[in-house]
Order: structure tokens, then sequence, then C-alpha cells
């Protein structure tokens, strides 16, 4: 049993910032990571745009809107843009999810789901994690 | 000149969470990281008590509010709980200040400052960041 007493996330897989304007987000994000994207990607049935940031081990993601009933939007009218979820990286999201779910912790996503680039993926609520969308990330392998 | 263009930043060093019920969100990101938390400092000066987590490389730091007065306090106030900021680990924060104040982001700290566990941090403005309140730390050597 002591191994099962180890953290198994890895580490912030990202972090996501909803944008009102995904270009000037994109200029000064060039600026602070003092590097180009990495990444860009359209999401059309989630109506978001996704640009990828490189920093370290981690990446940083820009969403934008790309309409007014886009899931962005409608954060960035309740709650202003900025902050929106953390995803944390782990190599089993099935003993992740199995974990967080038998303490108790709420699950938006009962089972992974296929996120970007190929992952495996599910959400956590809030009111679980101290008020923040939390992911869960299983890279591609 | 081309050593200018790579990045500065060496990750994410810390997720910072404004919390309403510090006790319980511990318990939820123990579940979480399936780890104890790290660290423990209460920050009379700014009002606040931090309990950080250690997941891969990077951090995650639980903001309670010590008092109604306190900073995160009034955060929840006005923006609920949830993500308050994110951390940025540089080698040289002189450095990495001068770039992002050249490229014109705007900066709360013009001076980097002492920070918790004798680091040297400063934190930009939201509204150069994408309505994200942005720090940068220089981890102490």
């Amino acid at each position: 049993m002591a191994s099962e007493e180890r953290s198994v996330l890895e580490g912030i897989d990202h972090v996501g910032i909803a944008v009102t304007d995904l270009e000037s987000a994109v200029a000064a994000y060039t600026q602070l990571c003092g590097a180009e994207p990495s990444h860009r990607e359209r999401l059309d049935d989630d109506g978001v745009e996704v640009v990828m940031f490189d920093v370290g081990p981690s990446r940083i993601e820009l969403l934008g809107a790309t309409g007014s009933m886009s899931k962005i939007a409608n954060f960035i009218r309740t709650r202003g843009p900025g902050l929106h979820h953390v995803a944390y990286a782990t190599d089993d999201i099935d003993s992740t999810l199995g974990k967080v779910r038998a303490a108790g912790l709420r699950l938006i996503d009962e089972e992974p789901r296929t996120g970007i680039r190929n992952s495996r993926v599910a959400f956590l609520h809030p009111r679980s994690t101290g008020g923040v969308l939390t992911e869960i990330v299983e890279p591609a392998h």
C-alpha cells in the first residue's frame, strides 16, 4: 500500500487562459515567453481557438472564443477574462480518477475522453477543488 | 542576438488559488495530489496563510485569508474563490523584467522584491497578460 501514498500527478501540464482578444494576447505572451507559440488549433465543436506556448515542461494555452455561443465567451461574460482552468499531468488517468472519485471529489467527466493531441483528459468540478476548474491529462504515449 | 530569442522562462513555478475554507481545500488537494502539503507559512503583513503542495517540478499554493481586510478576502468578494495568479520561474529576474518592460508590458513591481523562501519576485499587471495576475519568480540559489 505504501506506493499508493505517492503523488500520482507528474506536474502542471498547462494553464488555460480565456482571453477577449486572441491576437493581442498572443503578442503579449510571445514577449513574456521570449518565443513564438508552439501550436495553434481551432476546435469548432467547442467554439474555441487554442494557441499554446511552451514554458519549460509545461504549456500556456490561450483560449479565444470563435463565436458568442462559445463556452469561453460565456466564461468571459460571467467571470471576465483570465485564468480558466489548470491541468495536471498523470501517466495513468484511470488510476487518478479512481482515487479522486474514491476520495469523494466530484467529477465532471466520469470517464476520460479524447483531448488535444490525442491525450486522454477528464475534468473535476470546481466545487471540489477550491473553485478551480481542474483537468487531468494523460498525454499520448 | 540569437540567444535573446530563446525563452527566459524555465517553467510554471506555481499556481496560486484563493480559497474560502483553507482546511477543507487542503484536504481536497491532499487527495488530488496523493500527498500531504510540503510547506505552510503565515504571512501576517499580507493577511494570508499559504499551504503548498509539490506537483512534479511545480507547486500549488492554496491561499487563505487571515482576516476580512486581506487581499485574498477582497479577491474572493469581487471574483469568487479560484485561480488567483500564475507564477513563472526564471533564473534571471532582472533580465526578464527588462525584456517585458521593453516590450511594453505593464509591471506592478518595477523592481524585484523578496518573496517566500527568499526568492526574488515581481508581479505583472493582468491588463498586460490576458487578465491574469502574473508573477515572475527567481528562486533562491
